[in-house]
């Protein structure tokens, strides 16, 4: 059996992992920062060495006009179905620097957990399925399914090039299902497959006063502060009970039946345990959803970040010349995100006054995304977890926004099986994120016990067709 | 005529008083900086020794516990008044920088302006009084009147030290008049004496939320977003109509006569002329008040600066940790900084939501200040600008703070006159701030004819008392 040979190896290789791992997290390959392009290139090119060093037979980087996929493949397995694995290797700027224990792009071990800006989110989760490749190739040379891998450089500034590159090697991408491993588990003890994301919406809008910086003292009164303005615009975007006063805003917003309410009661987290992991003493917003319905099937609108007049230390009194807000919205099923846009920009005309000018970008519109839990190859995640965890795993929803699952259900018609190996406390996006160690050695075993669990399923016909090599 | 030859002095000597102002612009003197503690020093002691080498008999730096105040005095008019010259030689910070179009700290002349830091407020007023001292005492070996000049570090962060330093030296500043350069004129042909200001308090409002950035995606719609929080509690602190909504806080504010409001209708700038000095197309706030009245008898509060969640170039879905304002109060007669302060803490509390912490501070409480117009120190001066700028000066109210004014009266018990000599377009506080150049030439003559004038006036007798050289 390859797959007991791949697990042997997978456990006599764990420091060796580890040490590898530590590798790639050192790249600060941040690709919302124009400066670490030089970073994403590198990392990039790590990363196929290592693909090719472990045996992977296809392995090439590909430029978009962002930047590049590294993609790898092997389709030696005639027959078999083919996965498709997706990951990312950018990351999120380590900002705020100061409140990491540790620097963000230097690795660091403690209490069995690696530290470091993408060790969980989501060069961590990427590498476990590399290094379940790895141990099989190592011990049998051998897949038991054909791999297609596309690991993606643009994942956090929100997948600008993909979609068009999926479309472009529509064929040559073709599998009969994509993993996934970019979202949470709900403990280190309770693996989740997340068959349904929020979609998403970014918008910056920027108040414009004065064209100068005028003295607060000898203007104040009588001109209009664009951080006042903006704090009413931003105030203006939700009513007293945190519902969002956009009109038509919840018009398409679907109303879930009361057994998937009470499945998502069973299998969620409840609001304990949402509290628990983020540390909060109270919830906030629509009060007649539980706070995992507020986080998965309600929308959200929030505030990432208000920039405008004096930050440094110190006191400035000054009307400042402009303020801006970057916002960030969640959408659900059946919003659409670029009707919600156009909603967006519409509300916040309504809504500034003539006093101020207000200009409003919406960018990274994303759908919500699903996946048919009875599809096969997410019933065989179940078997491959069990194995991997010693547990099944239970269904959740999950509150971010994966925009490739869209991308590969919409493009490739093929469900996306997301087997998502952070933990709650795992700090993604913030300050000392971090990857369980224990949860990144059940991830390699799961993820050799998936192909092995999927090796048995039946290709679809019009794949097999196709099960030669593809040129991309 | 010891004026005259003054006079003939200062004009000759301009080109080589630009350039010493310019060497005086060159410290980045930012007192609200702790890393510019080393170029305070430095630009203190530049300046003790230009006031000796002009000719000032007694030049001192004292240190206080925080920037030390440059004194000089010269008592050498026995039975002469006395008045007590103040400026301050402290800078706000240069940012934001990429909005100059020369760096704040290398003086550059463009079109009869000297462009830097400070040029206006405050070091190029505080040279105008030096530099018509240099001309008498380089004419005559002395001058009209005596003279103490108290060059202060601290202005610009509410001069927390002054107070104290003039109750401690009461005795040795008395004087019959405190000359005050720091405000501004109507325009470069119309000058103006500043008889009230605004009082003012400064407050820092901090939201807290959780206690390490979250994922936005997966918790946003259940955790209080602290941007959205600290937007509405800014939003709260304002009505539809522009009015304060802090209860009580218009309690104290008084109401005046129609003969004053008469007065400042007829001698303050007139709607467009703000609007136009502040290049905006629409005033802001109390319509039932002029921009006028609303920037000097009526009471305000803006926003100077928020600071929160992610705010470097791209994006980053969190909930951030926390949010900051940086708020600034302007007071009028009769609101008392400290019950403000009082009120303002208290209303923060009640607004703010369970689901967040707010902290607040508040700093620098400066109460209103007033000069009688009707005193013989403040008739002189419309005698010496109708020498030193051809015209009568108009008798204005300002509405910025300047502690010192409130400082020398409750203290000292002498009014303050409020020879300003910036300009609407100065750009005080913003980036590019000038000042203009022949305005600067008619203010050395103005301080010239000052002291002439001056010098006619009965100097109190509890003055001449101590009219001997006192230890300071």
């Amino acid at each position: 059996m390859n797959h007991v040979r791949a697990l042997s190896y997978a456990r006599a290789h764990r420091p060796k992992f580890v040490s590898e791992l530590k590798e790639f997290l050192r790249f600060p390959s941040v690709s919302s920062r124009s400066e670490c392009a030089c970073d994403i290139q590198r990392c990039a090119q790590w990363l196929a060495k290592h693909l090719k060093q472990i045996g992977l037979a296809r392995v090439c980087i590909i430029p978009t006009r962002g930047n590049p996929i590294v993609y790898a493949s092997w389709q030696r397995a005639p027959g078999r179905p083919t996965l498709l694995i997706y990951g990312h290797y950018d990351v999120l700027p380590g900002e705020p620097l100061r409140e990491w224990r540790t620097p963000p792009f230097t690795p660091t071990i403690a209490n069995n957990n690696l530290y470091g800006r993408g060790a969980a989110d989501d060069k961590g989760q990427l590498f476990s399925h590399v290094k379940a490749i790895e141990s099989y190739l190592k011990t049998s040379s051998a897949l038991p399914v054909n791999i297609k891998c596309i690991f993606e450089g643009e994942e956090e500034i929100g997948s600008p090039n993909l979609a068009s590159f999926v479309t472009r090697n529509k064929h040559a991408l073709r599998a009969n299902a994509a993993v996934i491993s970019d979202t949470r588990m709900l403990s280190s003890g309770r693996p989740a497959i997340s068959y349904a994301q929020r979609g998403g919406l970014r918008a910056e809008v920027e108040v414009s006063g004065p064209p100068h910086e005028l003295h607060s003292g000898a203007f104040g009164g009588a001109v209009h502060n664009p951080l006042l303005a903006l704090c009413d615009i931003i105030a203006g975007l939700h009513d007293d009970q945190g519902r969002i006063t956009i009109p038509g805003f919840y018009e398409d917003v679907r109303v879930w039946s009361e057994n998937e309410r009470a499945h998502m009661a069973r299998a969620g987290p409840s609001d304990k345990d949402i509290l628990k992991d983020a540390k909060v003493e109270h919830g906030w917003g629509e009060t007649e959803y539980s706070l995992y319905e507020r986080t998965t099937i309600r929308p959200d609108l929030g505030v990432n970040g208000i920039l405008g007049g004096h930050t440094g230390s110190g006191v400035k009194s000054v009307i400042p010349i402009r303020a801006l807000a970057k916002i960030s919205l969640r959408l659900v099923p059946d919003q659409n995100p670029q009707r919600i846009a156009r909603l967006f920009r519409e509300h916040i005309t309504r809504i500034t006054p003539p006093t101020v000018r207000a200009t409003v970008r919406t960018m990274s519109p994303v759908h919500p995304a699903f996946v048919n839990r009875k599809h096969p190859a997410v019933q065989a995640a179940i078997l491959a977890y069990k194995n991997g965890f010693g547990t099944l795993p239970v269904f959740v929803r999950s509150g971010g926004s994966i925009p490739v699952a869209h991308t590969f259900q919409e493009i490739l018609g093929i469900p996306a099986v997301l087997m998502g190996f952070g933990l709650p406390d795992s700090h993604i996006h913030g300050p000392n994120e971090k990857f369980h160690l224990p949860t990144f050695y059940k991830a390699i075993e799961t993820s050799i016990w998936y192909m092995a669990v999927t090796s048995r399923l039946r290709s679809h016909a019009r794949s097999q067709q196709r099960q030669k090599e593809s040129s991309l």
